[in-house]
């Protein structure tokens, strides 16, 4: 069987930015990804036509990311049995629409929702890892390392945190 | 040219008691309707299918009723250019993750929101035949009538209501 | 019978920023607007005569933009029979006092909703246009040829994007 | 002058059972009132109509109760310069449709907007006293007193409690 | 009887911006207010010696104005029967805890609720003036005339839109 | 010193039944306790006379609640410096103005607010109990032994429902 | 390598009702699994030696139901890097407390968070077989099929409303 | 005994500059207090164990500080019959995610929750020299001291006010 891989919808480019955190942890994590602009309500088809190839070719879970009436996730949930991750952004009512578009789907299509914004793009990317993870022992293990450094990075912080309070009261 | 007609799309048979309302409005301004069973996650394809069938064949417009993370109108909106018409049920939320499923579209797929349940499948079908009067002037008369009668049955219940607070304070 | 118009009535000039954005697609389509800055508490006999005047001399569709208690796509659909799409402006708690003063009519007054803000005001336009379509089989076919042009631009901007990833990817 | 009286607006004598609470104060009070069923959207010349008329008669208060996208007390507010006190009522979203539509007013047309339902009818009666007990001592002297019985029908409840716990106590 | 004046209560100093909308409004109809910095958690006492000190004065109306979990408005109500006007400030959450806070009073102490910030300011002092104009017909006239007013400067900014629109379309 | 007590205030004795959660966990962790009906805003001065007094008795803590516009926890901490805590009642809006009204307090009032209705009135009496518990080792270890027995008892559900379960699947 | 089994935990055994839904689901699928009643705060090192152990012993994904302020996803997959499905349980607030407690995690620790209740208990269940699915063509054809069967129950529950709709139009 | 302290736990160190507010406050108490950097999901067991271990030194109460899904207060409330202080942080949805994740906690993990952000944090350390105070009067009597302090600052604000109203009207 081929590399499974990663592929990434968004419904516009002014989302790139956003995204971006997910890809810089996918690639962090060597999981290969597709990154696709392509929409719910103006191109259908195409929607349904990627998702239908990317299915095929292996793709091991879809992240999708849209603001407002985030029907994206859902777009593409009706067109695989893949995992669809949802990364509801905000682009109005501080993205609580898009969230409530994202997670509230009717039984037999789940959208794998994560956080609002930047935050649910590093998830997505996470969650999409630990779903490869499932089967794939190596990525787990990175994920095992990749949590280690970042308690470790945090016992550094608090650490430097305590010096500076330290250093504060001596003066 | 063939009458134009109205398409009702559900996403379910447990929202007909709710949309009986709309049926019984179309049937009294003689709009002929359809009503359609079909999903936009689990049937996506027929929902394509009917809409392109139904816009060819003359509809005016389409009616979509769905709850929770609403995206039947916006699917059908994504396969037609006449007027599509929500409303958002009361499956979760209070409706408020439908109402904003429904109305928060994107540029190019409007969907012309009405109010929360049943309230708003009688709107729906008032916003149909107020669409169809555009250019159909006999129906655009019944609507007027039909106001004239409204007004007339509330000033007959105001008339009542003088009536029995009268007699409450003659006792 | 004389070219349908539509009709935009503003509560405030600081409204015409956002619904420039109305202006622009309705001059793309062809389709005679006039703009109308009234308001349904200080000027309401204003608003009634000159929905009344708008509705005998042919206008198809009334477009009403306002904020925080967003009164004026009712009292606009409580004077005419014609089809009246409300777009509601965020001038506080990001527009959902105004989205729900605005969608959730009574029976026999719909108002059709869309989104809030720039996105709705665009919407706006759209649905008018729709609206139109329904009897114009021309306007109608403006439609489908933008959202074409809509369809490809979105498929266009892929294509960059493809590239901008590859070429990073190459780096 | 003519006494001052209350004008009760209501958009659907479903409204009654909410609304009695106040008519009931105003008996209590002794203020002379009036309830009118009427819609601000259904029946706008009438609203328009009576509360010119009202007001001439020597309203000194109006009453507005109405649900959803309540505009009520608005089109009451755009006719007259006397008070008006609007009622949100809780017919969708737990009335907080009602409440935003109620009190998000633009300048110059002021609702004082009191709680949601059945408090908020007794409030309002309440604030009908107060306004008109500006002007007349004799009004004023009224709620004082009615005030001082609710606290002593407090402090009642309260030593009533005291018995009843230290009974449980005892046992 | 001493003319009526308007009392001001506001939780601190910073409110004193948005505010200003009052103090101007109440200037233009020659309306006496005193302002007070007053806390209903920080100086209690002072509240209440104030409002009871006021209220014997010949207060009209108390306006109070906090943010956050907005009690001052409920404590002046606990301290008088004149009318209570409460202004919810955005100091948190755009100002929905102020609003919740000031307008969901209990039975018997009405606070009547003006929209969130500055445009609550300036509808504060209107429904002063409203409500000083039940029992003076000189006040009542100011108010007519203001309304006049403000319907000639949207019928003058629409004019001056008509043309503006009408320069655009000629080039 | 004489023994810590608990001070329940509540403005309504419709919020008992809620409350009567809390009286059972103190009487539990033989805590005593009053109870006083009083009003934040029908009888002010009662409350502040009482919190006084029980103050200067020793009251260790104070938990108050109410529902809607909750002022009462807020009243109480403008009147005392021991730790306020507030039970937000579900009386409307599903107890979210009560939640906003009790916690959103300005700095130097703080009111410890914990959940709304009954699992907050529990709360309120651990949250008592653990303060009480600060400079009481006895009443930290029966904390100590509740939560131990608390967790046992889920165990045991637990340890129920494997049987449960695996009865079912042998069948 | 044994075969993947699903572990739901859930933090009440009062959850149990709504819960088996994703039981039924998970047994059509033929997908082991366990469930453990446990709880965040009160048997925080129970979670994480279940966890842990469960982790061990081939656990493909985690089911994590509570209401409130839901900890227990986040709790769960603070002790495994296998994919946590969250699913908001209604106990207070419509269950949107449930809801932002389990989808706003930080980033690091996803949690794959379904729809509010029992539609969200069904689509954790749809969501593991997916996740499972992943490396398991066998699953992925079961999910393919019962997305079929889904698909054929909507059209014939289509087929059976046009004939109920047709009987009615013939009386 | 030892003297008591307080401990600060925070989720990152971007939250420091909001928590500075109640590190000036606990110093101007003379409140001894120590500030951690941990994570309840990243560092679970260094939450827990610091907790235990703050707790046997004689911790009187934790202050929680976090946004989102904040389930840091929760964490520490797991490990400790200590009062806990929640403070939910601004991150996203204007802090209403963090405020419910923190405020509804299930029976028998109460979390003393205070506002939204900087004034939160401020009252936190007001609340935890409360606590303090309650077996500690000269703690209570610095808090007595320092809301008259508090309330004659505003006193000597509204005097400023006075003079600046006054000279404004003198010209």
């Amino acid at each position: 069987m081929s590399k499974p891989f990663v592929a990434i919808v968004m419904g516009s480019d002014s989302d790139l930015p956003v995204m971006e955190a997910a890809f810089g942890l996918l690639d962090k994590f060597d999981i290969a990804f597709e990154v696709r602009l392509t929409s719910a309500h103006r191109t259908p088809d195409s929607v349904r036509s990627y998702v239908t190839d990317a299915d095929e070719r292996g793709c091991a879970a879809f992240i999708c990311a849209s603001g407002m009436a985030a029907h994206l996730a859902g777009a593409v949930s009706a067109a695989t049995l893949r995992p669809v991750i949802g990364v509801p952004l905000d682009a109005s009512l501080n993205g609580l629409d898009a969230l409530l578009s994202t997670v509230q789907m009717p039984g037999g299509n789940p959208v794998a929702t994560v956080a609002i914004g930047k935050t649910g793009a590093e998830n997505a990317a996470y969650l999409a890892a630990q779903i490869i993870g499932v089967a794939d022992p190596e990525m787990h293990k990175k994920l095992v390392d990749e949590r280690r450094a970042n308690a470790e990075a945090i016992t550094a912080r608090d650490a430097h945190l305590q010096k500076t309070l330290q250093e504060r009261r001596a003066n």
